[in-house]
Order: structure tokens, then C-alpha cells, then sequence
């Protein structure tokens, strides 16, 4: 693989601007600042575990962050094959660790670099810096504080699971009527509420709405007077069976796409993921419905000004989705989220993206991270499948290399500027 | 990835003779005569709304098709990462047109240049015969007039999808009262006029049924005496439920199974499409459904001497069908049918129904194009990710160079002769 | 492909020792024989007669072993595309003939070399031996006579599809009954037995239990007073309805993993096997549904002390089960099975699972094979594959060839022991 050309387009590609418009970066603590936490990230504390770590030894919060990294030690050349540890050694160089493995005899040194670099002033805006990041989109809450946040750096998101997942929740209500200061006695109430919320968002220049949903999530349309009479008894707290929830859900999320038309907010809909499958540690998988994507049909159809951002977390429904992409002007195809962001799974879904989907319909990459640490990671990642996927076509004789790099830039840069008119 | 091995059995393959096995050519009309015809071709159409183009402004009878192409200038740039792009200058290519873009300053001349081209005389033979197409299958429905067709190039097929999807409309029953010049009063009767309609298409060297299903369709045995009321129902104007048409469907298409025993016909059974998914612009989409594969078990056990040659529409499911036409010696695996026609997904079907199937049980490849003029694209794309495919069989050691070029033969030309009895 | 890189880890690689951890291997009989009765194998027998061979010429117990090969040359041509073909040639030139085909001219000739080899002293251990096979499990039924078995080369492994799937039988309980010499009166009782067998399988140093199951085989907790009146309606010779039935059959899964629990026993779990498709020829093939991974959620969380060690008959699925090997301690991913082993599949599979799954957590082969013979030709097809997976990983920088070798010979050998305790 990594041809001369895939090398050549790879690092043409790592001098462009990026745009990374999905993260759960905390604005007021956007880097790890302990080597020790960037083991914190899911994805490599999964690995840990299953190769027999007591994740206790990793999370607990009596346990200082060097001490977490120590307690990795002897794991850790159990998950030397995974692309997420490539990922963490990338994050240790660009931290300044020169050293290619982590030991007994340098882990202290590791902690230290580590430590000095990104409690360093200015790091986290340098970090985003060093791979020409020039924004990232935050997971808002509808009740986070956004003083003070970085707005040149970050663009707010609005997410609104609550408002659809946990709709007869109610502290979902109670935390409406908190924000916006009102009285929730009916539906009507509720999406006054709801729209006010996102009035606000929008005030702030909020680029998006966000939401993840299970695979299962089925999308229809609802009648109000429906939709009332379940609220209704959502309000004087009875349970709504599964069929009742269904419809209020569904009922919610056609209200959410009404606000996205009205103030003109890119959706950005993140497909499949399944909570909590690991009961002890409360970690999240994902399964396939072959609903998921065909769900959205009517709603593609009824809002044609709504630009309906989607990802998805099963690589069995990338080729479905990209038709979706090339079928509907509204419907867009954004990333390789979560356990979709392997190599081989990244390559061969741009592949199916590009060869059928014009251009501007497709986002390449967000980083999801929580640090901006990973974010490094995670976008060299990406250079190289997207670099081998496009020296590919270029190889193939499908385009030439000058439309490989104008893809590429659109891809990580262009498109969202377009699309979440930043 | 194109090797000189892969080059160099592309070279080969492309000196050899093929068969078109599926086509939607019209006998009368095989070209597009203009320039501005070749982009109502769907694939490309799609690429150009999904970036914003109106395709009022390509499709309208009321615009004539040099000032389509005109009306799509501002969109071209933005479809050039597609395969069905690369597919449009390759056309353009074959055309005479030398340049690599399109533009306000050329198209003029390409309009000009594809039109003497494509009205010269003897043109549509010219195009077939320079990519070495032998014959080519057409889409033939029931009272389709093929008086002065041209034999020699075009191999009739009927299309029989009216007969089962349809059967509880009124214009089905009548259209073929009128064809046969008889009076259906109940099933039976129904069935008679059908054997009739194919016996005329058998008289006339049709070569296959054909019928296009969506992706939920239920293939089951039902009694005759259950179908006999059902349709009765239907004779009275009652429209049946679900159920009912699911069944009375299922016995139709198990009535042209015994018609393709008793005929010695082959069955072309094309799995996966979703009708009208983009329900503004009506443009077709598929979904997958896991059954829609091991719902021919029973007629593929019960009618062992009926050819079933399936194409299927998600990639998902190439596998299992792949593992069926191994299985089966009535099972035979054609094509990459329309939204899996993208190198990247041809490719990896091809290596697997080539490493586990035997290659007599494989049809490569059809166009399933509405003008020539594709069909010349189609087969270009087709070769290439073939000879990839074949280049890795035997860089790795499968096969020889001559074994690949055996296979190759065959998978577009031979099996077809073959299967079809050409 | 086959890069130098590619050829240096594979040669490597096949100097390494390798464990078999799942065949069908008959301990008394574990060659073939005859090159007739290589022929017998499912894979290749399959393709043979998807191209027209009258299997009983290959099959019947009239037929001598040449005779069978004999009857097959004519169609010989017709599979030599596939990797099946290139394993028996594979397993030819292991056996001593030089010949690159197989003809009229040359077939005697094979059969007497191949007939001289296989009857040869000794020759099983050595075909083994050549391929650096240490060990081999077995998958024994429970009234399995195992004496005499040569244990330094073959492992037991208890197969238990009939105390699940055959449940409702009366053969089931009977041989039960006389295996343990008690009565079985109750649910109860049955788990006795049950638990009673497992006794002596661990006592002879079973490695584990196995079980195949169905695409829709659901597994959920099931309590014992519904199983105890479920049995009671079997003991009295109602037929279980297709719930009541499931609901049985998933307390007796249960049951099983208590008993691996108890024992400490790996529970290998092979899914996705639709048993006689081919209603003639009782040929067995595969679907998918997608449940069949997540199914197994309460059991992972239920039991994190049994090691599930699972294989799957599809490749969709691939994906969602690597995550639940990463996810999940006590989920390990094993092998390439039946319908799966072929070259690109299990090359894409190998990189799907290597990049997010740690690799101590991976079984990388196993040759589900019935005569030693096929387990040569089938460790090296995987060689290559996996080979190709780790030449890969390498050139795109995210492992060196060190780190490549030894996940090599973890998932071909070291993990094995680990797992099994061998």
C-alpha cells in the first residue's frame, strides 16, 4: 500500500486546513493534561480491559494520573497491534516522548514530557495548531454555559437527545422549563420551549443540532393531536408502552427537522449506537437495524431545505447511506465514527463514498475526541487511509492526482465550511 | 493497484467477444443521438441534482439537448470525482471529442462532435462492435412490437414483472385479454394467456424471463385452490390485503417458474430494488432484506432445471448469493447490478464469487444501459476492476495468467452462450 | 499483492508452531486414504457438482476411491479457479505427485503416489508434523469412544448440539441415560447427566465444549421453573411449540455455561449454519441474522468467567463480533469458518479484527478440517492471507515486522494454549 503516490498526496494533504465538526472537546479544559489521562479514552481503556486490566487501576479517581499510567505497564504490550495504540505512541511524539515503546524505565519520563508539554501556555491552541485544525465543533447541552469559550477555536452544537430519547423523562421537562424560564402544561409548551433553546443556539452562531439514536430508532411522521394526548400522559406520569414512546419520539424528532427548516441548522444525525451493552463498565456498542438508514425516507422527502448531515456506526449500511447521498440534494455522509475508525474500514468506505457521491455531499472526517490530543491522532489516521483510498483512484485512472487533492480539501475542509455555513 | 499483469490481461480481455445479457436498449433507438441525451442517463442525473442542478433544466422536453448540456456546465465540476463521470468523457472519448474537460468553451464543439458521431449511419452497430459486443439482450414487455428489429445485434427477453407485482391491476389482466385475444375469467385462465404471451416470445428466440423484485418480496408454494380465490377477489374489483397479495404474487411467480421448466427458459431474477424512494423526482433506491436471498430455497430445490440467474442490488449480500450459486446447479450469479456497479464493490464481489464459485456458474457482466453509448463505458469500467481482480489471483498464487484469461473469456462471453443457448 | 515483505513474513510464519483448535478429525482414521476420498470433502464436492457431475459417481459406497476420481476428471476444468481447487492441488504435490494438472494421462498415476503416501507408516503425524501442526482438537460426541486415542496430537472437545438443538428428541435423553447409566425423570435430572458427561470430558483433559448454532438461535435467561414444566411436556411426548421450544433450548445454553463455568471450560460457539438447504443432497449453507451476535450480550455479562470463543459463518457480522472481542474480557474471536475461508474474505476479516482488537483476544485459524491432508492445504491458504494482512499493517506504518510476527504466532499457536490451558 502506501505507494510513492499515496505518500505524495499524504503529505500535500497534511498542509491543508482542516475543520473538525464533531467533538466532545470541554472548552474550558480541552486537553488531557496528564499522559495518564489521555489513557482514559475509551477506546484504548476498552483494550486494556480486555486483555485483563482491572479498569479501576485506570479510572478510579483516587488513583493519581501517573500512577494510572504505571498501572497500564504491563498490559500494554498486549495491545501494541491495535490502531489505537499506534494512535496513543502518536500522541506520546507529538508530546515530545522520543522513545518508540513505553516501559518500567521510561514511563516517568513519558509522564514528565507529557506533563510539561500540555500544561504549557497556549498548548491546546497549538496542539490544534500543529495540523492546521482551524475549528472544532463542541457537543453542546441545551443547559451548558458557553461564557468564556474560545470562539475562534470552537463552534457551538446544540444536542438534543434528551429532547427525543428522554422525552417522558422528567427531568427533561423540568430542565426546559429551568433554562427558559416557562410553565411546560402541554406539547405545545414543550416545543415552544424547545425552539427558544435553540433561538438561543442559534443567537451564539450554534452551526448545528446534533443527535445520536439506536439502531432501531424509527422515523414517521406524527400527528399533533396524537403527539398531545401522549404528552399528556407523559405530564401526569404515566408510562408510555413501547408502541406510545415510539410515536412520541418520532413525533419530537419531526419537530427538531420543523426547527432545523426554520432557522436554516444543518442536523447532524449520528446512527446505531447501542448503550450500555457492557453492563459492569457501562460500555456502549453498536448493532445493525436494516431500517436505520431507509427510516428516513419521508423525512429526506418532507424537508428538502434541512440538510441532514448523517454517520453511522456499522460499516454494513455505508454503501446504502451513499446512495441515500447521491439520491437526496439534503442528504450528506460525514466521517467514520467511533467503531468505524479502523483503517481498513475507512478506506474501503471512501472508496464506496467517492466513486458514487459527488464531492460536496461528503464530510470526511471528525475526530469525536475529548481531547485535542487524539485529535492529532486521529487526523493523521485519517491522512493515510484517505491518502491510499485516493492514490487509488488516481492509480485506477478513475481521476488525476490535482482532483485528488481538490477532493481531499473539500473533504476535510471545504464542505463544512459550506454546509454549516461557518 | 493496476499492475502490468493487471494491464496486461486487461489488454487481453479487451480484444475479446462479449455478450450484453441485460440491457434496456430500445431496438429502434439504440443511441442517444445527441450529446445532451447521453446525461439523462440516471446515474449521472442523480450526480447533478444531488449538487444542486434542477433537472427540469436537463430533463424538460421543452429544452433541446445541446442547451442541457449547457444548463449542466456549473454542476460538472462538482460530480468529476465520480466513476459514472469518468464513464460520461470516456463516452465523450469514443465519441471523437479529444479534450479532458467540458467546459463554456467546448461544449459547444463536443455537442457538435458527439452528434455527427452519433447520427452518422450504422453508428450504434459501430459502437457495439468496437468494444467486440456481440449481442445484446433487451428488455422486451409482454406487447412489445419487435417487428424490424434487428436480430443479428439484439437477443429479446420478456419482462415479466406486470404478471406478479401488478396482478391485482386491472390494466394487467386486460392488456393481456387484448395480446391474446382471450377472456380471463379466473386464474387458470390468466395462466393460459401467459404461456401463451411466452410461447410467442420462445417462437421468436427470446432468450430469458426476466423480472425485477423488491427487497422484502416472499418466494412460497401456494395451493392452487388458495390462488383461485384469491384472484377471484381480485376479478370482482376487491383489493386484497397484505397478505393476500403477498400470497397471490408468490404463486404467480412460481406459475412462470413452471413456465420456464416446461420452455427450457432461463429465469433472470434481478433482487433489491425500492421503487420511487425520492418521491418528488421518482428515482428508485434499494434496501436490504436478509431473507430476500433464502427465499428461493424451496424453488430452487423444487425446480431443478430451471437457469435462476440473480443479480442483486446491496453488496451485503454477494456473499451468501455467491454461496448459493455454489450450492445450486440451478443457481447462477450475474453482474453488478446498478448501485454496486462502482469498481470498489466489483471488485470485491468479483474475488469473492471467483474464489469460491465455480466460474461456469458466473455472468461477469451486463450494462443494463438505455443507449450504446454507455454499454461503451460500462464495459471499459468493467474490465479494469476484473483485471484487478484477476491480477491479485494470481500475484497471490490462485491461478495462472491463463487460467485468468479463461475465466476472464468466459465470465463475458462463453458462460452466456452457455446459459442462454445463444 | 505478495509484496517481498509479504513473502519474508510468510516464510516466517510457516518455520512458526501451529495449534488446530477446531476439525473434525477422526482420531482412528485421520487420513483420507485415497485422492477419492479427498474428493469427498464438502467444499470441493459442492463444486464438482454445481457444474454437473452426478455426485453419487463421487459419492457411493459401490464406487472405488480411483473410479471417484476418475468419474471427476471431465469437470475438473471447470472448478480450477477456485481456492478450494488450489488446495487439493495443494495437497497433490504434498503427497508427492509433480504434475501441474490432472488428466486422463496422469490421474493413475496420482492415485497410486497418493494411495502409497497416505497408507505409509506413520504418514498422519508426519503431514502434520510438516505443516508444524503440535496439536489437533477433536470435536467428539458424548458417547465418543476415545481409547486409544493418540493424545500428544489430538485434544478432545465436547460437542453438545444434541443437549441444545436435539432437545425435544427421545434419542437424546435415552443415550444420555445409558452414557450415564441413570433415569432421567426431570429437567433436573437431564442437567445431572448432562453435568456428568462433562465430568469425564474434563477428566480425559477436554479443552472445551462446542456448539453449533442457527442463524436465529436466541439465548436469554430462562427460569427453572418454566423449564421444568417445558421438559415435563417433553417427557410425555407433547411437541413443544416453536416459543416453548426456544425457551427450552436457551435454558439448556444456560445450563451449559454453568457447567463451563464450573469447570472452567472454554465454550467454543460456532454460528450461522442453516443445515440442509439442499434438500436432495443435504447440503448445508449459511444466512444471517442480525441478532445472532448481540443475543449473546446477557450471557458475556452473566458469565465473565466462561471464555466464549465464537466463529462466524458470514462476513457481515465480522465487524460487530470483533468489537465484542474488544469489548467484552471474556469474548474471543476464533478462526475463519466454512463458507468464510476464502482469501479475500478472510484477508479484509484479519485487518477488520487486528486493528481494533487486541491480539491476545484472537484465534486466528483453525481448519475445521476431516482429513489431515485438507488441514495442509488450508494452513497455508491462511498463511497467505494472513500474510498479506500483516504485510499491509506493516507498509501503512501502524505495526513493524517484529510486532507482525508475534501476533502471528499468538493467534496461530500462543493463544491456543492460553485459551485452552493447553
Amino acid at each position: 500500500m502506501q505507494s510513492e503516490l499515496s505518500k505524495r498526496i499524504a503529505l500535500e494533504i497534511s498542509g491543508m486546513p482542516v475543520i473538525d465538526p464533531h467533538t466532545h472537546l470541554q472548552h474550558k479544559t480541552p486537553s488531557a493534561q496528564f499522559i495518564g489521562n489521555i489513557f482514559s479514552y475509551h477506546y484504548i481503556r476498552m483494550e486494556l480491559s480486555t486483555v485483563g486490566m482491572d479498569v479501576e487501576n485506570l479510572m478510579s479517581e483516587n488513583i493519581p494520573p501517573d500512577i494510572r499510567m504505571k498501572n497500564a505497564l504491563p498490559y500494554i504490550p498486549k495491545i501494541s497491534n491495535t490502531t489505537t495504540w499506534w494512535g496513543f505512541m502518536t500522541i506520546c511524539k507529538a508530546l515530545g516522548f522520543e522513545d518508540d515503546t513505553i516501559h518500567e524505565g521510561n514511563f516517568q519520563d513519558l509522564c514528565d514530557i507529557a506533563k510539561e508539554t500540555m500544561q504549557s501556555e497556549g498548548w491546546y491552541k497549538k496542539a490544534l495548531h500543529n495540523v492546521n485544525i482551524k475549528r472544532s465543533f463542541l457537543t453542546n447541552l441545551p443547559d451548558e454555559d458557553l461564557s468564556g469559550c474560545d470562539r475562534e477555536s470552537f463552534v457551538p452544537s446544540l444536542r438534543t437527545d434528551e429532547w427525543v430519547l428522554d422525552i417522558q423523562e422528567k427531568a427533561t421537562r423540568e430542565k426546559l422549563e429551568l433554562l427558559t424560564n416557562s410553565s411546560i402544561t402541554n406539547i405545545f409548551d414543550l416545543k415552544c420551549a424547545i425552539r427558544k433553546v435553540a433561538d438561543k443556539f442559534v443567537s451564539i452562531k450554534s452551526a448545528s443540532m446534533a443527535i445520536s439514536l439506536p439502531p432501531n430508532f424509527l422515523v414517521f411522521p406524527v400527528a399533533n393531536g396524537d403527539a398531545d394526548i401522549l404528552y399528556s400522559k407523559v405530564l401526569i406520569g404515566r408510562r408510555l408502552n413501547d408502541d406510545e414512546l415510539a410515536r412520541l419520539q418520532s413525533y419530537m424528532i419531526y419537530s427538531l427537522f420543523e426547527i432545523c427548516n426554520d432557522l436554516n441548522l444543518p442536523f447532524q444525525i449520528m446512527l446505531g449506537v447501542d448503550r450500555k451493552i457492557h453492563r459492569k463498565l457501562e460500555w456502549d456498542g453498536f448493532s445493525t437495524d436494516l431500517n436505520m438508514v431507509k427510516t428516513f425516507r419521508d423525512a429526506l422527502n418532507r424537508f428538502p431545505k434541512v440538510k441532514f448531515v448523517f454517520s453511522i456506526l456499522n460499516s454494513i449500511l455505508n454503501h446504502e447511506l451513499a446512495i441515500y447521498s447521491k439520491t437526496f440534494a439534503n442528504c450528506y455522509f460525514a466521517g467514520h465514527w467511533w467503531y468505524t475508525f479502523y483503517p481498513a474500514l475507512i478506506k474501503t468506505a471512501i472508496l464506496e463514498r467517492l466513486q458514487a457521491v459527488p464531492y460536496p455531499k461528503l464530510i470526511g472526517w471528525y475526530s469525536d475526541s475529548y481531547y485535542v490530543e487524539w485529535t492529532i491522532a486521529k487526523i493523521k489516521l485519517y491522512i493515510k487511509s484517505l491518502s491510499n483510498a485516493l492514490a487509488e483512484l488516481v492509480e485506477d485512472g478513475y481521476i488525476n492526482e490535482d482532483m485528488a487533492l481538490k477532493v481531499a480539501k473539500a473533504m476535510i475542509h471545504d464542505n463544512s465550511i459550506e454546509i454549516f455555513s461557518l
